[in-house]
């Protein structure tokens, strides 16, 4: 399967990390829309090209023709053109379905979160493209995976390329998604790719293969990026984020940016943890604990007022745990304290906070 | 469709209730695990009883047959039982999907939030209970709904109904699922269906309807609940809320407590908010503007400092807009404050800071 639970200390860490993309998001003003993951099979129809035998189809239910959602932007699109809005900024963090070749060792998966931000409208040229590379660059940096490089491509470079390497226009959009695989597969087997499939000349690939494969730091005097369709190129740590600079959808034109595998990101920052913090699973702040027995009540009440102040804590769903299985659960989960009330905390009024790695307590 | 898109303002609000009670979920210590919305089609099979023709399920796909997840907790049990684990607090938040007639004015939807709270595993009678009913409690009372009443039930008493009415043990399933409808439609309906459908006799439904119409308050002497099938009776304005208590699954038993349709939440505190505070689709606390042409440089200056420190910032796309129109796009939006910088506060080196609202400024 390509898809596949995420156990405790992964998901944290995924929430985690769309989190800060969600934060930033918001923090540049965008309004959330949601669109339904069950979408028309029409709505979807021509919009993917050669992508379209990926779309999950649900099976004939009552006369009506449903498949899953294959990104966010088609169904934004759709919302847009429905509810007759021209101008609208809006972000969108959710699942979208692929019917892939599972290969998750790719980081290819059939079920992922896409992050995508997107200004809808006419407005004056570059404004919000410039937006989106502040967003691209805030996140990155939020993320703090060290240095990184963003490539700032335009399809009509690489339309350019095609022109130039002799490709007839027809072809542009399928040679398109084979230069696309670039980042996947080495440049020998999208080579193949051209020739064997989509009927190229061996010329004209290797004329594309030599503007391609050029990362162009210094191209014609200007930092120009590597010439990917609709997509910057892959940055450092693994981590890759599309900018779409001004594309025209249904109602107009969009600019947006999208982090379209969070678990290339996850990636990324799991090799990161590996070396240093650890991952909670859970934010517990505070272990309610006993040591003797007979003190379920003591227990519950302080928890409870715990909870009311908005304190995350946890206590043992047995009447008479031991102490020592207490903090040692504390010290298995990461739970920093534990609040111990015993028969003479209980009869001095008072709890005793312990530091569970220090070992240190204080009565208060 | 019983699908539909959530516009900015509803999909805000929405996000905000979802935040308070995944907030109160990691309050109580418990950790996330994310299974995914396709299932293997086997998973879900004889899980659901007659439910089970609400399934999603998908075409044929190479071989694989898979489904839509009906629910959280079927997916909970299968990775507790993969994983072999029987001791586990978690929560989950996530859409589930049902090929349910379109109803959404009886708020039937196809595709809704769950919001799930599980403690997997044997533990000392009623502490997890206990804890569960304190979860309900301390979301309601977030969501500041006014007065509440939890009603507490327990599958035991229902089927000890059923048993004095002189149903069948065999039919007490079946029987249990048309009284569930009693939130949705009028008794004479449920009556109907019990007789006409599941083949009870006039006598028994009507002994039962006694029953399931108590609103009990005082039944006994104690504060029992209208004793609904795995479910809470509907609690003041038409918030309703799952605690299971104690449900045998897989691994072990797992007591539990779901939110399962947060837009009746949603629909409440719509409601609620028609009365008074407007929602905004946004959280925007500046709008970035200027007076005068030609000072795109200030504002793009200006907004990218506010945005690295963490201020939610919007500015108009466009290189000369006026600056009535800005101050409009505040009030229409609900933006509090305006930046303006015009060439004055260039040359001065500070900014205007305008309170949309009172129209009051302050140089800084």
């Amino acid at each position: 399967q390509g898809t596949r639970d995420h156990p405790p200390a992964q998901a944290a860490l995924r929430d985690r990390l769309l989190a800060a993309v969600v934060a930033c998001f918001k923090r540049h003003g965008a309004a959330a829309i949601d669109t339904p993951v069950l979408e028309l099979r029409e709505t979807l129809t021509g919009k993917y090209g050669e992508e379209a035998k990926l779309i999950y189809e649900l099976q004939d239910q009552g006369g009506e023709l449903l498949a899953l959602r294959y990104d966010l932007t088609v169904p934004f699109a759709r919302y847009l053109a429905m509810n007759k809005i021209t101008n609208m900024k809006r972000y969108h963090v959710a699942k979208v379905y692929r019917r892939d070749n599972p290969a998750t060792t790719r980081g290819r998966y059939r079920e992922f979160y896409q992050c995508d931000f997107d200004i809808a409208g006419q407005f004056d040229p570059m404004i919000p493209d410039a937006e989106c590379l502040k967003i691209v660059h805030e996140i990155l940096s939020d993320l703090q995976l060290g240095d990184f490089l963003i490539k700032v491509n335009d399809r009509r470079i690489l339309n350019g390329v095609f022109a130039v390497c002799g490709i007839p226009e027809s072809k542009f959009v399928t040679t398109c998604s084979t230069v696309d695989k670039l980042d996947k597969i080495p440049w020998q087997d999208v080579k193949n790719e051209m020739v064997g499939e989509k009927g190229l000349s061996h010329e004209a690939a290797d004329r594309i293969g030599e503007y391609v494969q050029l990362h162009g730091e210094h191209l014609g005097g200007q930092a120009l990026g590597l010439v990917l369709p609709g997509r910057a190129g892959p940055v450092t740590q693994g981590c890759k984020a599309h900018t779409r600079l001004a594309r025209p959808i249904v109602a107009g034109l969009v600019v947006s940016c999208r982090f379209p595998q969070s678990l290339s990101l996850l990636r990324a920052c799991l090799s990161l943890q590996a070396s240093g913090e650890k991952v909670r699973a859970t934010e517990t702040q505070v272990l309610v604990a006993t040591p003797q027995k007979n003190l379920l009540a003591a227990r519950l009440k302080l928890i409870s007022e715990l909870w009311d102040a908005g304190i995350k804590a946890e206590m043992f769903y047995k009447k008479d745990p031991k102490l020592l299985k207490q903090l040692q659960y504390c010290e298995d989960t990461g739970i920093p304290l534990a609040a111990i009330v015993g028969e003479q905390e209980l009869t001095d009024g008072i709890v005793k906070l312990r530091d569970v790695a220090t070992r240190e307590e204080v009565r208060m």
